[in-house]
C-alpha cells in the first residue's frame, strides 16, 4: 500500500495514495504547491548549502544532522512520484560505505556521540524515504542500499544499551518490517524504544527529559523534553506496541497523549512552549508570544494522531490531528511555497524584518525562505506529499472519511466523488460513483450512512463552520482573560500590518457572534473592538491563523482580552 | 575610597566602606552571612571542581570563563578584608604570562574567538578585583598583575577594531582609570564602547543584539539581548560618558533605562524574560513562570542605577536600585548561605527537587548549591560585600541616606548612627553623634532637614510599609486579570508547600487590604481568596518574595488572579 504507516493491525486500515486522490480545493492546492515548488525549493537550497554535496565527499557542510534533511526530500520526492528523486538517490547511495555504514559526517569517527550525534536518527529519515520509494515505485538500488543500513544498524546495536539522542529510527524500522517482514527490524526498533529512560543516554544541560531518557516510556505519564523528539518516539512506540500486541505500552501513549492535549498543547494544536530546548513546558504553560510550535513538532502530532486512530478507531485523533493539519501544518508555507514558518506562536508584538537569505534562527516573525537547522521546510514537503494517506480509512465494511477534502476515494469496490469547499464552507457531498452490490458504510466524520450503494446516490453532510468563541482552561496563566475564535477546524487571529493600528491595546466585545467576510474565496472575520484606555470601538479583522504573515511584516494575536 | 565606584564628578558622591558600617538588620546580618559562609562556599566549591587548580597550571575545568568566577570571589574578598584572599591572589599572580596576558583557558591560543572566549570579560573582572584590594589595603603582588594586565590590553587593542563578546572590561578600565589617573586605561574604555554594534563581531545564532553588537549604544533606545551583557555594557558607558564629559552618552543610557524600566523589567526589578539567549524579550514581554531575572543582571541592574544615581542624582535610579536589592539580589542566596537561585522566576509551577551536586542547567525551582555557569554566586558574594557602598552618598552640604539600614555613617565631620527595622518596620532614626559647627542636609529617601546639628539630635522618619495591592500595565499580556502584593520595598508571592493547597486554581479578593502577621521579625501577609470552581474561600498566606523556597519544595506565584 502506497502510505507511510500501515500496521498489520489496527481498528482502521489506512488508505494509500493510490486509493485517495486529491482534486482542487484546500488540501490539494497545497498538495499541488508542494510538488510543484516547495520540493525544487527544498532541493535547490540544500544544492545551493554544499548538504546535498555532503554526499559527494565535498568539504562538510551544515549542521551534523543535515543528512536527514536530504533524506526527508527523498522521501518527500517518493511520495510525489518526482522524477528529480533517482538523481539525487544516487549520490546519496554512493556515499554508503561497504557494511552499510551511511553518514557523511562521521564518517571515519562513527558512533562517538549518541547524544548529539544524530547518526541513528539520519537512517530514521533514510529507512523512511526507502520505504516510500519502495511502497510507490518497487524496489530500487535506494532501497537496497536502506536494507544495507537497516542491517548495519541491528548488527551494531542489537545487544548494546545505546541508542540515539534523537528519536526517529524506531519508527522507521517497524515500518521497513512491516514492509519486509524481517522480524530484526521489529526487534531492533522494540530494544530501542525500551532502552531509552533506563537511563541510555549521558546527562546534557537540558536534562535527560530532552531526549525522553529521564525515565522508561512505559512510566511516563505526559509527554516532555523537545517536543519532536517526544513525538517521534511516542510514533516509534505506538508502531512497536501495535506490531508487538503490547496493549499496556499503547495505553501507556494514550495517556501521555491525553494528558498532553489537555495541558500542554496549544488552540493550533502546536507543541512546545520554550524556546530552549525546543521543548514542552510545564502543565498550564502556555504562552502565546513564546509559544514555540515547531512546524516538525506539528508534523510529529500528526503522525502520532494518525498512528493512534488506526489503532483505535477513536475519533477524538482525528479531530487533534485536523486541528494540527489546518493550523500548524498548514501555517508554514507561505502562499507562494518559498518560505516557511519554523515556530508558530500564537502571538507577535513586533513586526518581523524580511530576509531574504538563511534565517540563523528557528523564530522570526516573517517566514524564512530556509534555516541554519531546515528541519520544517523538508517535513512540510514530506507531509503535504503523502497527505491523502492521512484523510481517509476502511474498514470491513466501509471508508471513514476523517478529513473532508475534493478528491476521489477508492476501495473494496467503492469508488466515491467528495465534493466539498471545506474548511471555508460547511458542505460535503460523497457521489457514489460505483458500488458493490453487498452493503457499505460510508462515514464523513461523526455522519455515518450504511445501505447498498448505487452510482448516483450522495451522502451530503453539512458540517457546523460557523464562527465561536473558545475560552481557555483557567489554569493556563498567559490567557486569562481572553478569548480566541473558531470556525470549522480554523483558529483565526488579528493581524495588524506595520503602520497599522497597534494590537498592543485592543479589547474584543463578545456579546454578538463574530461576523463574515468572503473574498477570494477565503473567509475572514470582524468582531466588535475596543481599544483599552481610549475607548473607541470598531471591527477587528481576523484572518485564519494559517494565512497570517503572508502580507508582509505585521504583528499577530489568536487570543484577545474580552471587554469584561 | 573604599567603593568600587568613584567617579571624578557628578550630583552625588559615594560614601566608602570605612564611612558606612552596617550594624544587625536585613542588610547587615546578610553582609555578615557572606563573610561567615558565601565567600567560603564560594571559595570550596571551586577549588574542588579545580576552576583555581586552572590557575595552577592542572587540568582545565570548567567554563572558559571560569577565571571570571575566581575573579569575582577575589573582589569579594578584597571588600570583606578576607584573610583568604593573599593566597588565592598569589595562585593567581603566579598564571601571569611575562607580557601581561593571563587566561587560563586560552594561553597558547590568545584572541581566536571574540565571540564567546570571554577573555576581555575575564580581564574586566580581574581587574575589578584590583581595584577593590588596592582601594581596600593599598597596593599589593596582585594590584601590580592586574596593571601588567591592562597594559596588555590597551597594547594589543588600542589601534584594532575588536572588543568582547561579553562586556565588562570596559567600566573595569575606568575604575582603573580613577584609582590610578592613567589616561590610556579611560581612551582604551572608551574605544571598547564605541566601537560596539559598528558591528565589531560576527553573526551568532542568538543575533548580534545578544551581545549588545547591534547597533552603537548612543543609537539604542532600549536594553536588549543578554540582560547581564547589557547591564555591564550600560555600566561601563556611564562611566565613560561621566570621565569624558560626553552628556549625549549620559542621556542615551538614561532613556534606554526608563523605557526598560517602563517595559521590560519584572515587577521585582529583575530583568531578562527568555532562558533562550538569557535575554531581555520585547516590550511587555514579561512572563512571570518564564521570567529569566538572572541574578546576575539584577547585580548589573543594581550597578547601573548607583552610576546613574552618582550622576544625576535622580531618586528615581535609588528606587530601582532598592527594588531589585530586595527583591532579587536578597532572594538568590538561601537563609543558611548555601545555596543560590541564579534565575529568579515570579511563578513556579512545579515544585523543584532538592540537588546536592553542580545544577547542570541555570534554572531550578529550589536554589543549587553550585553551577556548571557559577556566576552568580560569586556575583552575589562580590556585592554584598560591598553593600554599603550603595546605600548612602554625600554631596558638599550633607548626607543622602537612600536605602536605610542599621549602621553607622561618617563623613565630612558629620556622624550618624541609623537606627531601623526597615524594611519589616518603616520607622528610621537617624542619631547624629557628632556635627561640624556648620549647616548640613541630612536626607533619608525624600525626607530631609537642614540646620547646624548637635549631638544627640534624631531625625525621625517614617516611611510607608502598608501593605498594597499592585495593578500590572494592561499592555503586559501574560499577567492580565492579576494583582500583586508589595510591602515598602518588598514584593510578597504566595508559596505553596508540596503536599499543600495548589496554586494553580487561586484567586483573590481586593476588597480589604492585606492582614499583617510577625513572626520571627519577618512580617508576613493574609489576604481573602477563593480557589476558582469550588467557591470555597479562605486566608491565603503570602511571604517576602526573597525568603520563598527556604522551606523545602513549593510552587509560588507573585501574581495571583483577581476575583472579577
Amino acid at each position: 500500500m502506497v502510505n507511510p504507516v500501515v500496521p498489520s493491525t489496527g481498528a482502521l486500515t489506512p488508505l494509500g495514495l493510490d486509493a485517495v486522490r486529491l482534486s482542487p480545493g484546500f488540501w490539494g492546492d497545497l498538495r499541488a504547491l508542494n510538488q510543484e515548488v516547495i520540493i525544487g525549493h527544498c532541493l535547490d537550497w540544500m544544492e545551493k548549502l554544499g548538504w546535498i554535496g555532503n554526499f559527494r565527499g565535498e568539504s562538510a557542510r551544515g549542521r551534523e544532522f543535515a543528512d536527514s534533511e536530504v533524506y526527508k526530500l527523498l522521501e518527500a520526492m517518493s511520495w510525489a512520484r518526482d522524477p528529480r528523486f533517482d538523481e539525487l538517490a544516487a549520490t546519496v547511495v554512493a556515499a554508503q560505505e561497504s557494511d552499510g555504514y551511511l553518514n557523511t559526517r562521521w564518517s571515519g569517527d562513527r558512533y562517538r556521540d549518541f547524544e548529539w550525534g544524530h547518526e541513528l536518527y539520519c537512517y530514521g529519515h533514510l529507512i523512511q524515504a526507502g520505504v516510500a520509494r519502495w511502497r510507490t515505485s518497487g524496489e530500487h538500488e535506494f532501497t537496497d542500499a536502506v536494507r544495507r543500513a537497516a542491517d548495519h544498524v541491528c548488527r551494531r546495536f542489537m545487544d548494546t544499551g545505546e541508542t540515539c539522542g534523537h528519536p526517529e529510527i524506531e519508527m522507521a524500522l517497524v515500518e521497513l518490517y512491516r514492509l519486509t517482514g524481517t522480524d530484526r527490524y521489529l526487534e531492533m526498533a522494540r530494544r530501542f524504544v525500551e532502552r531509552r529512560g533506563t537511563p541510555a543516554l549521558a546527562e546534557v544541560e537540558f536534562g535527560r527529559a530532552y531526549f525522553q531518557d529521564d525515565m522508561p516510556v512505559r512510566d511516563a505519564d505526559v509527554f516532555r523534553g523537545h517536543a519532536v523528539r517526544a513525538m517521534y518516539l511516542a510514533c516509534g512506540t505506538v508502531d512497536v506496541a501495535v506490531e508487538t500486541g503490547d496493549t499496556e505500552l499503547l495505553a501507556a501513549v494514550e495517556a501521555q497523549w491525553e494528558r498532553t492535549i489537555a495541558r500542554r498543547t496549544h488552540l493550533t494544536g502546536g507543541m512546545g512552549s520554550r524556546h530552549s530546548g525546543e521543548s514542552f513546558g510545564d502543565d498550564f504553560e502556555l504562552p502565546p508570544d513564546r509559544a514555540y510550535s515547531e512546524t516538525c513538532a506539528a508534523v510529529g502530532s500528526v503522525m502520532l494522531s494518525h498512528r493512534l486512530l488506526l489503532a483505535t478507531g477513536r475519533r477524538r485523533y482525528a479531530e487533534q490531528a485536523e486541528r494540527t493539519l489546518y493550523n500548524v501544518v498548514a501555517a508554514s508555507p507561505a502562499l507562494d511555497g518559498r518560505s516557511f514558518f519554523y515556530t508558530n506562536p500564537l502571538q507577535v508584538r513586533v513586526a518581523g524584518q524580511p530576509a531574504e537569505g538563511v534565517n540563523p534562527r528557528a523564530e522570526g516573525a516573517l517566514r524564512a525562505p530556509w534555516f541554519a537547522v531546515s528541519c520544517c521546510p523538508n517535513n512540510v514537503a514530506r507531509t503535504l506529499a503523502s497527505l491523502p494517506a492521512y484523510l481517509a480509512t476502511a474498514t470491513a465494511d466501509g471508508i471513514q472519511i476523517h478529513h473532508p477534502a475534493a478528491g476521489e476515494i477508492t476501495h473494496d469496490g467503492l469508488e466515491l466523488r467528495v465534493e466539498t469547499g471545506y474548511p471555508w464552507d460547511g458542505g460535503v457531498a460523497v457521489h457514489v460513483v460505483a458500488a458493490p452490490a453487498a452493503p457499505r458504510r460510508i462515514s464523513v466524520g461523526e455522519h455515518t450512512e450504511e445501505r447498498v450503494w448505487e452510482p448516483g446516490d450522495v451522502v451530503a453532510v453539512e458540517l457546523d463552520v460557523r464562527p465561536r468563541w473558545v475560552r481557555p482552561d483557567p489554569r493556563v496563566d498567559a490567557v486569562r482573560g481572553c478569548v480566541a475564535v473558531e470556525r470549522g477546524p480554523l483558529v483565526y487571529c488579528a493581524e495588524s500590518a506595520a503602520g497599522g493600528p497597534s494590537l498592543e491595546l485592543v479589547q474584543v466585545l463578545t456579546g454578538t457572534p463574530p461576523r463574515e467576510e468572503r473574498a477570494d474565496g477565503v473567509v475572514e472575520l470582524e468582531v466588535p473592538s475596543a481599544a483599552l484606555g481610549d475607548g473607541v470601538v470598531g471591527p477587528l479583522r481576523l484572518v485564519p491563523y494559517h494565512r497570517w504573515g503572508n502580507r508582509g511584516p505585521a504583528t499577530m494575536r489568536v487570543w484577545l482580552p474580552e471587554v469584561s
